[in-house]
């Protein structure tokens, strides 16, 4: 099958997006959902996921679905990593390692949606599963000794990074074995799954922050996507964000080398606080920063969260003088009123304060959320 | 692969099935939707789908996820029926006509779902497309006259109909050629979808009444079905109701053989009157069958719709000295109210009378809805 | 005004309430939520709440919204108490006690739904807040001494229940005070509200069983009820099952007096075991009774809940030989899978087994849960 | 009541909006939604709504209430308007017509948001139904007069429109009566309602354009809110955007004396071309302007609408030698894909071409809606 004829594949399938998502067949055009987080100075915040199978090791769905799903829940980017060695369809499918990728990415690209060539690295942990991405050919992978494989996808250019590290460990924890260690010593390792599916790895978090590697969150979907996800109510695919200078699978790349992103899994942010501050800052706004508190009435602070993200706030301790609340979830792309009063009713003036929250749910390291200071003007007024 | 193999796969399935359909993985069970259309004297009405697609002819999904997505809808019954003629994944997938239905097989056994063997003999329009199910080995359908392979499905037992009869025709309208005339001739057409997908053949509709053959209405999936219909918006894939005897295979042809089937699709039903009227009958109730009018004023009665269906009725007319409305939706699920006053203030004494309403939406023929009169026993009290 | 312009008034508002629940205000009409809770054998379950506010005391709503929420929301009977001694809106709407209920019965009438008499006694605890409903004339209640007022109900015909026993009592417990013995002594006392609005009131609901009260779940809704429940997320009023002869306000009266009610709170059934346990029988179906365990594969068992209460399994304790799940959450009107299977693969023969669950949201006593123990027929065949 | 009063109880009613709103009572702070409407070049987008009842005249909630639901929908002001000449609750609230607005306002000033004093002049049409908003002092409109009213209304400040102006007439179609041209002629019409709830008054439309007369679109809500719009179900209330400086109250009345105002009703936005161009402007934005057609390929514009409002695009005409489809929707917070291709498989070159689309459901006249050219950078390439 030459380009040409996978171009007019496309086009026949792209014809199936537009009239496939609806029952009002005719009328109705696909839709993608944009999911809300802001970039942040310098760089786009990129929706990716690198860990997807199809029909071709063990998932369940032909390639071409691949990208539909991802461009219309809002992604941006997208790895299909197919089992090198675990291929139970193999007595229907023959293996072909390097089909499911050119099969999936003429539909990417009709959307803009860059489709990235990858393959899982499938043994017994240690070292376990380990997925190669940005590969030009999966062929050189399927070799007797892991290292070799991961040293082949290295030499093409390929990022490798470790997935679900605590599968099949006691407890589900992680484990930092000899292979791992072997494996960043020689700078083949570029970082770790965080977060797969539903499963959050805190071993595997401080390791990034320690040893400098690039924290993933993944899908590892097999199933079609709505079998897992619940959509309709809310929920989104375990996806990794990417700080990146364009929409280029080189950009991403590049960001990939440079540690540049966080996860987004259920309603939790994973990442460094340099990038979690500014995709805060950019998502919440006062309606005002000036508060008038009168005897101990209350007064009320208004907050709005822009983003799809809905901060859990939570009082790190308590500011002389003023009733705040303990607890403030902002919810996603609404307001919130904050009720604040002064602890006796004969205060008076002026002063700067600093409510001392911290976002339980933007993780900056385990158990560490992320402190973000409500500075406020406040005018004390007594009772008369 | 040995039965007790794919029985292991059943199991190791259906363990996905257990976690898969829900982010809070760990404690979750699948979840079965349950379609409230009531069975009728004599029969269970059994929802079915009779026209699926895989992997292994243009379908996108990998076959034992069409069983776990027909059990999640509410589902009894489905048929795989892959293109035998058309094979377009063949250069990664060998022909094996046989074997979608054998991979999807144990995960309708374990949920008690019978998956039912078939084929869709693909031929331009006439004969066009058409669906051969129960079938006992797909192969000997495999052959250059598509008289002979509708032959030879009958002959090892099977059930064949004709698929979207418009399909590819003037106006999209079905024409019943030479062909289709044939097989009836011969007793080798067992019926017609009257609706695919989407879409609704009324010259169809009036066929099945005149010709005395079996009305369809399938999805004809190819995608995952999530991507195909809103389920969280209320909707729901096209089906065949069949009136059963119970839930065998056996059962469910011998119901397609004599013609006791209705179709299900969007928010209308198309069938005879003899099925309609049941389901109708079953799903609603009054509160009070008497109504007392007082001068002018308004009197209210109370209509419970226990079914999915939001059954429309139009008024076919009226009924002396009572003003009722036009048009009133029995909701699926809920109890409305119908307003009814007497057209003059002065009358009085007891009378029945039948409100001659008509279901619109419950099609004994083509643009002819079920008449439902609403009998009450009125009583006229003069305003004083 | 007579009751002639009464009549009048209703229908102008039925008016309003035809057209007034939905945008497309022409062809819509009024529609009715069915609460799914089946009755018992020998009564209907009726859905009452018998504590709600109207701007006549405390309220913000004009008295006929209530019947109109009420028989929206799926209710079946209401009453109306205002509190007789705390009426802050007195500046604006001079004290009127029987006004409220004047104004609402004719709303309730046109859509027979019962609107019952009644009215908060309004002290601090001890004696707390007490309502009295079935009343005639609520004025003589309006006495100095709070016993006076509830032997002026009760002479009457009233039945006198303690509203949210532990408001304003210490970390929110009730307190049975020398008040509560009198007036229960006395006979007065006919009941308690185990359930106020959102809370729950463990104290009460041992005293209830205990001392032979009836129990009480209501809302004492304020506001317009929609502010304070999200109907679209699934939610509901707090409200008193009522096992009533039929739906007349004397069954229910006589129903009340005999201790037949429960209490359906957020998705929890409070009451007494010969209440709970017909609802959850008459709710629940499984689709076979008889499960084959073939060595040690799973077999799965189907059931389904037509009832709106998910119904929360756990295991009391384990059956020999056999592996069940320790939680099953049986979702409302969906079916769920229980996977079973063998401990050991080598077992055979036929046996009789009950799994041991209790549904933990179904109270029969504080802490205790219904015990429903899943009858099944077993066969195991030794894997080969 | 002094105002000492007011604010303590506006401290009360807070608590309850705190609480109220959520059956988790104790975590849970009131939310606001966001209605996504852009604002202008120089101008805040104020949403608005100018009629509104209470118990104080027809309506059916205590005055808070009325900000409360505001303030959750996501409005910016509102005025409450109450009957001066109906008043069919006076034998139990005697007529007081500033109290409505008293008892409201402070539960808006607690949340910022402005509670305007108005009135509804009540008389037969003509003149019909007058709002008269920001007026100091309701009592001198109580005349016998309706012209006195006016005039008083217009003597303290206050601007008058005329209400649902079709209401009573012949097939709901407003008429230009004298008095409507007296009132105007005098200066003291300042608008009509081009909507009214759920009716839109095309000839009070085209009056507006004509004379120079402010547009508004109110509820004129008499229930609980939620009782006449399915919130979940993504309605909203008629409301009037106001283009105005900043959000007080003055910026406010500054707007509506300069006929900066649209309507947004139901999916519609109805406006002079000079405020809804800027709203779409800011609402779309196309992923890439380039566009490549090879041979007769199709080629996929994205196309995201960051507003709450879904633009229905019609193609005005068509441009040579490229097909694109005749309507898309642009769906409300979502991308879409508009499919393009050329006529012909040998074009070449590059070309600027203007996609005459109009929205159909901007309307800057009766029956015209907001022309939107598309425009595109057009490379043809020749399929080989």
């Amino acid at each position: 099958m030459n380009s040409r004829t996978l171009n007019r594949l496309v086009l026949v399938w792209l014809f199936i997006i537009v009239t496939a998502f609806s029952a009002t067949v005719d009328a109705q055009t696909a839709t993608r959902n944009e999911i809300q987080i802001p970039d942040i100075p310098g760089y786009l915040t990129l929706k990716c996921d690198f860990h997807i199978h199809t029909v071709f090791s063990d998932g369940n769905v032909w390639p071409p679905i691949r990208p539909q799903e991802a461009w219309t829940e809002g992604l941006d980017a997208i790895a299909i990593t197919d089992h090198i060695e675990y291929q139970p369809h193999e007595d229907d499918i023959p293996t072909n390692f390097n089909r499911s990728h050119e099969l999936a990415k003429p539909f990417g690209d009709a959307v803009s949606l860059p489709v990235i060539r990858g393959a899982e690295i499938t043994r017994d942990e240690p070292p376990g599963h380990l997925n190669a991405i940005f590969l030009q050919d999966i062929n050189p992978l399927d070799t007797e000794n892991y290292m070799d494989a991961v040293r082949a996808a290295v030499e093409q250019g390929g990022l490798v990074f470790w997935n679900h590290p605590g599968w099949k460990q006691p407890n589900r924890k992680s484990v930092w074995y000899d292979t791992q260690e072997a494996m960043s010593q020689e700078g083949l390792l570029q970082g770790i799954e965080v977060v797969n599916g539903s499963t959050y790895y805190p071993n595997a978090h401080q390791w990034c922050l320690d040893k400098g590697l690039t924290m993933f969150g993944d899908s590892d979907i097999h199933n079609p996507i709505g079998m897992n996800y619940d959509f309709a109510a809310g929920e989104h695919r375990t996806m990794t964000l990417v700080f990146a200078r364009d929409r280029s699978p080189e950009a991403i790349k590049q960001a990939l080398q440079n540690q540049r992103t966080a996860i987004y899994w259920r309603n939790t942010l994973i990442g460094e606080e340099k990038y979690l501050r500014p995709i805060f800052d950019r998502s919440v706004t006062l309606r005002s920063t000036t508060v008038t508190l009168e005897g101990t009435d209350r007064s009320y602070v208004q907050i709005t969260n822009h983003s799809d993200v809905p901060f859990e706030l939570a009082a790190g301790g308590t500011v002389e003088n003023i009733r705040a609340p303990s607890n403030v979830t902002l919810q996603a792309g609404k307001t919130v009123i904050m009720a604040l009063s002064a602890t006796s009713e004969n205060l008076s003036g002026k002063r700067k304060v600093s409510l001392p929250f911290e976002v339980t749910n933007l993780l900056i390291a385990p158990n560490k959320g992320l402190p973000v200071p409500i500075d406020l003007n406040v005018r004390f007024v007594p009772e008369n």
